[in-house]
């Protein structure tokens, strides 16, 4: 039975030692979360996710959901007794509007209780999930009525939110969507189609849910330019907030699948179900790019939440079986044999995978204030910057964080040979569950494509400029600290790499776009690898710090500092590998005729 | 709903084209196999899998197995009559020994004849594949009464054959084995002991199975040299042949796990069980290395079978799913939008597996033609150089085609998008069902270690200057074919590599173990992609010439020369980085204690 413990006191590091948060004092939520506060909800969210949520995990996926024959769909065992709780605690509005009911704490406070609930229990939190992002597209389009009836409940969690893109024949490419919907007299519409892939389309949990429909009016020009956003829900809102009748919609199916079966993945039918105009017409994509921005940054999350409890369980493996001896002469000589955990390949594995969770955390955290800077600083300059690192930075966590992620699980499940492989142990499930993540929000390939087509040239470069200036300013100020040099070099052989990779767009994807299409999933993950590595300077230069102050535990920051040169040691070679392919360009992969494969 | 189609061409062009394995007529078997008798086997045996075991496959997962309270297992619908054919058609006796029923023809042509079953449904293969890795060892280890009571039914497929090591606390340390085994008056043994994740350890397709199980005869040494091997048949064995009484041996359980669900993993119990000494006494781990040896190339071939049948079915996915369009441009105008085939990321992840399948058939038929030619040539000379190359290829293939077929799966699964997630695809159960060939029959860390341990240093080296000798006079050979050069110099550059890893080896891994430890996987990953390279050479070799001399399907060839070309220019580079983690060496991966992590 796997087992989960809340990184809190990583958090708290993160938080205050290498970021000081408390700088932000001034800035809205903020002001209210102070580092006893922080550490009192962390410690409370932690709570939750280890005794409530992770102890329903596995049940849920042997269990699974099922849909009954009146299209009603129940959840695993023990979901709708968490799910209350989950409400009374008021977890739901952390980080939620305080004009509607949110506590209004940081986002990025919202971000780390996202990373326990889905180390805990990943499908549980996809129930939540969407609902934080359903109300953020509705707060930032909706108008007065449609906030004022939506935001608070949602926030609350009383009703949950989903998303309703995904057409049978068309997932990624969203301009072929044909549901279609037809304007009514009292000036709602009329919505008709099918959607799939719904997460949490219909359950138990909660007394509404809040679909969010992209769908063509009547007469609208094909192509995205002709797609509105709707609110459709489950139960139809009356102007009071209180429910009314069914609504005419509901889940046909629910799929069979490879994991996160504890949350239904959901065939939506609407057959003239009512559902209100979300923000400007034929504009919908624009109001929706809110919700999947926000989901992004979730998915990411995900990616991390799964490496670090897939981590926490090899590691006790790898402390607890006996199997061998060390290369050396046994450590354990009056056992019959040593943890597996003095061999070196087991530690390669381990380290591999601790070293990027250090570092993905605190990539998080930088990115989530980003996110907190642009909504909630007073000043248009941090709010542009904001804006563009978070835009930027967006695509890449959620493709490097999920691949990753998935890397991670599959490494922690090897460290248990035939063990990972069986379902008693619970590392096979953090596989299959974390297998969607590089999937759904966008399969990583079009995260590489926003990247590098989108993201990249935007203003002239500016958000590339703006990241690669806070790298650089960030070498230049540490160059002259010797213990840092081999946490500073390998960062700044990635960056000169990077540019190098971008120059090499800019030459050759201009004229040839397949030039750049050919590189960027290399790209996406050599800046991925930059950004990690510029979080391990930082974590390192802190630990460091800290050490010479003698202020905390030193043994916990020497650990720090070993995995942090297994980073530069092991990982940040991969820049050079990927710098070769990138530069390889577009001509091989596009010199086979579509029939010859 | 999946399909596959058995590569036959690509067999035969490797076999007529690139080996010529008509210059072993001369040996046994190989007389026997005329170019038109293999393509007469090859188109049999891709119909039988194609057309019995392939539609059987999905079905055969979703159902699984079925222990019955009486202990018995039942297997999936359909399988009983697949396996009748398999064995009315055979199939088992292919490359079996003609001295007790075999055909006897070449193992080459046995192990292409695994693939196409394990591409078609690898759980139904894992019935057979232990049976002739079980014959094997009977056939080296046995007395004359043992061979011939049990290798013709074995070879004939009537009974099945298993390996039992593993028992619940020790799986890679074998020296730690508990089952006990007491010798009787009549010479028999009683054994008594538990084993686990014993493949195929009971079910309904065979009249008997032949359990080869390794135990501790009282009072012989702790470790692995107080172990001896056992014949254990599930009915006591009669000496005219036939079937005794139910031997006291059972199925406990049957595991549930991530994948071949259809073929069920047994906990065994042995009460007193009858078996027979195979070999000689405390010698079993020697005579089980026989059986292992076979069965490593085995899985081998599974990770490069689930590679190409997912392959197979992200290429057709690609080619006919329409989402968006052609960077440069509209491909297909009149539709709606272009077969997402035209991405360039698309054509990546689709090319980089495929350029592995290619060159990873190439490696297993010059690793399988090593295994004919120990076994069959006349000249001592020869015999010894194919044992070195086949003892040091069998952990390479092992762990690279698993690692690499797993992440093939990953990426194939990927062209799919969500719909690679959903059971009715088929491609999440290849993901599911590769995941174990990185760990059964040796985790993937222990083929490294014996590589980097064993087979390396073994004879002064011997195996590996045969082999870089082979690769140099090659390039040597072929140094003045400009139209060549592009696949020899990145060979030449990872055979540098190579030798500079193996260089460093020898200079900091005798002082201290960890240092080679630590860089193991890298390692044998990197030698890896040098042999697969040097096979893409050598097929592109082949191409340049049958286009010069205009000798079949041009297109075909210029193909081939694409996807070796990626493989160059793509894979290659990776062994930069491998040398870059090798030669870091073990500090940062000693320096945290076990507690720390």
């Amino acid at each position: 039975m796997p087992r989960y413990t809340a990184p809190v006191e990583e958090v708290a590091f993160l938080f205050n030692d290498v970021f000081h948060i408390e700088r932000y004092n001034n800035l809205p939520g903020f002001s209210e979360a102070s580092a006893d506060t922080v550490q009192a909800v962390l410690a409370e969210g932690a709570k939750f996710a280890e005794e409530v949520l992770q102890p329903l995990n596995q049940l849920g996926d042997r269990v699974g959901c099922t849909r009954n024959a009146d299209g009603s769909v129940a959840s695993p065992p023990g979901f709708k007794e968490a799910y209350k709780l989950h409400v009374a605690g008021g977890w739901p509005a952390l980080s939620g509007d305080p004009a509607f009911g949110g506590q209004g704490l940081p986002f990025v406070l919202g971000t780390i209780m996202n990373e326990f609930y889905a180390s805990a229990n990943m499908a549980f939190s996809m129930y939540p999930g969407l609902t934080q992002s359903a109300c953020a597209a509705i707060l930032a389009h909706g108008n007065d009525a449609q906030k004022a009836l939506f935001a608070p409940k949602l926030q609350a969690g009383r009703w949950s939110g989903t998303m309703n893109l995904t057409e049978a024949h068309c997932g990624t490419d969203l301009g072929l969507i044909k549901t279609r919907a037809v304007l009514q007299n009292d000036g709602s519409y009329a919505l008709s189609g099918q959607k799939i892939f719904i997460s949490a389309g219909e359950h138990d949990l909660a007394e509404n849910i809040i679909h969010l429909v992209l769908a063509r009016i009547e007469g609208a020009p094909a192509g995205t330019k002709g797609l509105s956003l709707f609110i459709a829900p489950k139960f139809v809102v009356n102007q009071d907030g209180s429910l009314g009748a069914r609504n005419a919609l509901s889940c046909g199916s629910i799929e069979r699948k490879m994991g996160i079966h504890a949350n239904p993945t959901c065939v939506m039918n609407y057959d003239s179900a009512t559902g209100s105009l979300l923000g400007e017409a034929n504009r919908g994509l624009q109001a929706m790019f809110v919700m999947m921005n926000e989901a992004r940054i979730g998915v990411a999350t995900q990616g991390l939440a799964l490496s670090e409890v897939a981590y926490q369980n090899a590691a006790d493996y790898a402390k607890d079986r006996l199997q061998g001896r060390a290369l050396a002469g046994p450590v354990a000589p009056e056992r019959q044999a040593d943890p597996i955990i003095v061999h070196p390949d087991v530690r390669r594995m381990l380290m591999s995978i601790r070293a990027f969770n250090e570092a993905a955390r605190a990539l998080l955290v930088w990115t989530a204030l980003q996110a907190d800077l642009l909504h909630r600083s007073p000043d248009p300059g941090v709010k542009q910057t904001a804006e563009d690192l978070l835009g930027l930075m967006t695509p890449i966590l959620k493709g490097v964080f999920t691949d990753t992620g998935l890397q991670n699980c599959l490494q922690a499940q090897q460290v248990l040979g035939g063990h990972g492989y069986i379902a008693e142990w619970g590392m096979e499930q953090f596989v299959r569950d974390a297998r969607i993540t590089s999937v759904y929000e966008g399969a990583n390939g079009i995260q590489a494509l926003d990247l590098v087509a989108r993201k990249l040239p935007r203003n002239g470069g500016r958000a590339f400029l703006a990241f690669t200036a806070e790298v650089a300013a960030f070498l230049k100020t540490n160059a002259t600290n010797a213990s840092l040099k081999r946490y500073l070099v390998p960062v700044q052989e990635g960056l000169d790499r990077l540019q190098q990779a971008t120059m090499w767009f800019m030459q050759h994807g201009t004229a040839n776009p397949d030039n750049a299409a050919a590189g960027s999933t290399d790209y996406m993950h050599m800046f991925g690898l930059v950004a990690l590595g510029y979080m391990w300077a930082r974590i390192a230069k802190t630990a460091l710090a800290k050490m010479a102050e003698q202020d905390g535990n030193a043994t916990a920051m020497q650990t720090k500092l070993s995995f942090g040169r297994f980073f530069m040691e092991r990982t940040m070679p991969e820049t050079a590998a990927q710098l070769a392919r990138i530069t390889a360009g577009a001509e091989a992969v596009m010199a086979v005729p579509a029939d010859a494969f």
